[in-house]
């Protein structure tokens, strides 16, 4: 079985967070990843929250900045925040922070350099989830799952292709239609190659033409977002959903931008979503 | 009037949270501070709760970690966060973290190559107030303060200097007794000289046993704090309360560190003292 090597613990809100290294068999580097414990762990299994965080970003933004222990406590909760890339100087990479370490994009390249280790799809739903399940009080019969641009992108198209595993899923200002913008274009085409038939796996707004989830998604998006018009373009997704029978609640809040002030604003109503579908 | 320079502006629980620089006449240097605003300020001028930080912090850890917006928004008190020293390339500094920039200890240096610049008191009682009542909507009538560590003890020597301006207090980790401690002994070295009797105008247990405040002074440390024993001593501090009838409710938190996790935790209880106080 894989070590965990401890990586640093603290006390939040009753529970504990704690930073953990691993050596990903599957990326084939050493891979870092946060842990909140609410306090009802104490008593038996809780159900699990996976938050996919965005480019650029580690399990630190999260646990830092989103405020997210105060309700993880409350709701009985355990939260993962797993990276966003494999990391490390003998990975591939890429000068730019929209591709390569710390831009997965959630999905497995086929393309190189990136094919013999870019598997963060699997990371995510594989090779993470034993480790959580051997060394955490988690209850995985109830997930669910959560993200926050790439992430967001991350949570919806994991929850429309393992729909049975994250019973609940929510966004923060995501990438739904990644083959209509920039930031997929560009990843995906150095990640899976040009053809744009190979995207449509890793594209919420494909996906959800075939593969509806009887879950209601819950999106927030800031109408200030500086990315909102050129890389998010919520009304693809929106569409989709509606033509396709996806019940989704897709909010737009006045004022609010990209950041984890934002985040933070609107994380309450997040987990109180998760908790009421993995509570049933 | 000095000019305000804005740098950055978020939404944050339906209030703003702004960062600044203004060219400060007192400290020499150009100095950054951050203001969350509360949505109430629409209707009025609203109670202002200072907040000062800990060695090596600036606005930001504050303002990015502690959650305060959530319970400022709910309460409709103004936060104001300062830096911890004067900034700048040619301002003194020295290589430790515990002396010069980011570790001003909110008094007003009397020793070279400090004396010229280094007046955080100053700054913090005097020169930032005026800023923040030209330019913010904020009832000056209505002040409180509190901070953590290095800015616990700015926090209450200020309340206890400055009972009438400051109607309440908190503090998180506080270092209550500099005078008796590493932390202290060699800043106030540096800052002030090596004769001790020039430090009890910066030292809470000092302070204390002459200047009472008829305030409740709040107080949460961690069990679990790495600097308890040796930087924080919080028992000289509880016993000289005792003795000379400061009120004082000092709460010990069993397994919490000196972390920002930990101060989110009681944010909200310390955001709610104020709040009672300022709004009474």
């Amino acid at each position: 079985m894989t070590t965990l090597n401890p990586v640093s613990s603290w006390k939040s809100f009753g529970g504990t967070l704690s930073v953990h290294d691993h050596e990903s068999a599957l990326l084939g580097c050493t891979m870092r990843f946060a842990v909140y414990t609410p306090p009802q762990a104490k008593d038996g299994p809780v159900p699990v929250l996976w938050y996919l965080s965005g480019l650029t970003c580690t399990w630190a933004n999260m646990m830092e900045k989103s405020g997210v222990q105060q309700y993880a406590a409350e709701h009985g909760l355990m939260i993962i925040a797993p990276d966003t890339s494999p990391r490390g100087d003998h990975m591939p990479d890429d000068p730019a922070y929209d591709l390569g370490q710390g831009a997965g994009f959630y999905l497995t390249a086929t393309e190189a350099p990136w094919a013999e280790h870019y598997r963060m799809d699997q990371y995510i739903t594989d090779e993470l989830p034993g480790l959580i399940a051997a060394n955490f009080p988690a209850d995985m019969a109830r997930q669910g799952i959560f993200g926050h641009s790439m992430g967001g992108h991350g949570a919806i198209t994991l929850h429309l292709k393992h729909k049975d595993r994250y019973r609940s899923c929510s966004a923060f200002s995501p990438i739904t239609s990644p083959a209509r913008v920039p930031w997929g274009q560009k990843a995906f085409t150095a990640y899976l190659g040009p053809l744009s038939v190979h995207w449509e796996a890793y594209d919420s707004t494909e996906l959800v033409k075939e593969r509806q989830s009887p879950a209601l998604i819950l999106v927030d998006t800031g109408t200030a977002d500086s990315f909102l018009e050129k890389e998010l373009k919520p009304e693809i997704f929106i569409e989709a959903c509606e033509r396709h029978g996806q019940r989704l609640d897709y909010r737009m809040r006045e004022g609010y931008g990209h950041d984890y002030y934002f985040i933070a604003t609107f994380m309450g109503e997040h987990v109180a979503h998760h908790a009421k579908a993995l509570k049933a």
